[in-house]
């Protein structure tokens, strides 16, 4: 079974990353990045490094000082540990993201739910997905977890919902950079209101100059 | 001037960093690194790597995930990136420190406050501190911000209030592997009161064993 399945619509292609999977590719600076949770209620893990230079990375840290807040939608930006942006958050259906934990592991089945065997996993498929790129896993930091549904509570005691995206639900991220990208279907049951479903994604060219 | 001057206090050594600098050490597994605050209202930023492999390095990302909550304090774990658990919290007189935000940096100033011109900043003084055990500042990630006080509204939107910590307070951290570490008292106006201070350490060998 593929990993992937493609379909056009309209101008660009259309990706599905199937259930528990991961995909990597390039973006070119100016491209749209549009991630789509084709039936609802499904987290899509996103990371990325500045094309040939894997130093440079997303970074949780400094997007979510820059920006004040926890929670980022349509006009905010994403940024790399150099503080050089990486994306732009140009339309958000579902305004609801996390990105404040690492995607989900072996190791965090293990450990937060008493997981025995391999489970797949977000961090295991983005490892994947950026493998021919050169990358490890240790540089594989706080992803941006797109549909994720996390908030604390007054005292910081930390609640992950079901997601509030439905079907058809979109996230579209303007690259900054060149770049080096990777998106999964997560893995968790716990982040996905208990059942694995596909992610779907597009990659648009800019619009031409005028 | 000397960026640390030492003195005795019972069995340990206590280091002063002096206000807007920071300091690199070795922490044995079971030493005890205590982080006091003499003055009151001062952060100080702390990184670690594995001892001899960078690629094992603190995470707050799996740390606020496998802890559920955002305000780490006694009893709590912070965890490296390949889910090895890094520190035990085994004291803590202020029970607010942030994990959430990368440590201060000249662009962060030149972002957030348009400053102009060089300012000292913690990212500088831990790529400085660490530079000795060859990392670089790209491995610098979210520190574990002690003493800082970040929290967010409902809405998600960040507020960055006084430290809570009085003077003498204090964070006692057990190492659970051998590490380098890195510590610093920050240099960031808006995090300290609009002061910059010193921050104390002092390493502990573990008790005898009996």
């Amino acid at each position: 079974m593929p990993a992937m399945q493609n379909s056009t619509r309209g101008a660009a292609i259309r990706t599905r990353i199937d259930p528990q999977r991961g995909a990597g590719f390039r973006l070119r600076r100016g491209q749209i990045l549009k991630v789509i949770d084709p039936q609802g209620e499904q987290v899509s893990d996103l990371f990325a490094f500045r094309a040939g230079d894997p130093r440079c990375y997303l970074s949780s840290g400094r997007s979510l000082d820059y920006a004040g807040k926890l929670y980022l939608t349509t006009g905010d930006l994403l940024y790399a540990n150099d503080s050089e942006v990486m994306f732009t958050i140009l339309g958000d259906t579902v305004g609801r993201h996390d990105f404040t934990l690492t995607p989900c592991s072996q190791r965090m089945f293990e450990i937060l739910y008493a997981h025995k065997g391999h489970h797949p996993s977000c961090h295991q498929n983005l490892c994947e997905a950026l493998a021919g790129f050169g990358i490890q896993p240790h540089q594989i930091h706080t992803t941006f977890n797109i549909f994720m549904n996390v908030w604390f509570d007054p005292e910081g005691r930390m609640k992950v919902d079901v997601p509030r995206s439905k079907a058809g639900d979109s996230v579209e991220l303007r690259a900054e950079m060149d770049m080096w990208c990777a998106l999964t279907a997560c893995s968790a049951e716990g982040s996905n209101n208990g059942t694995f479903k596909p992610i779907d994604f597009e990659i648009h060219d800019p619009p031409p100059a005028v």
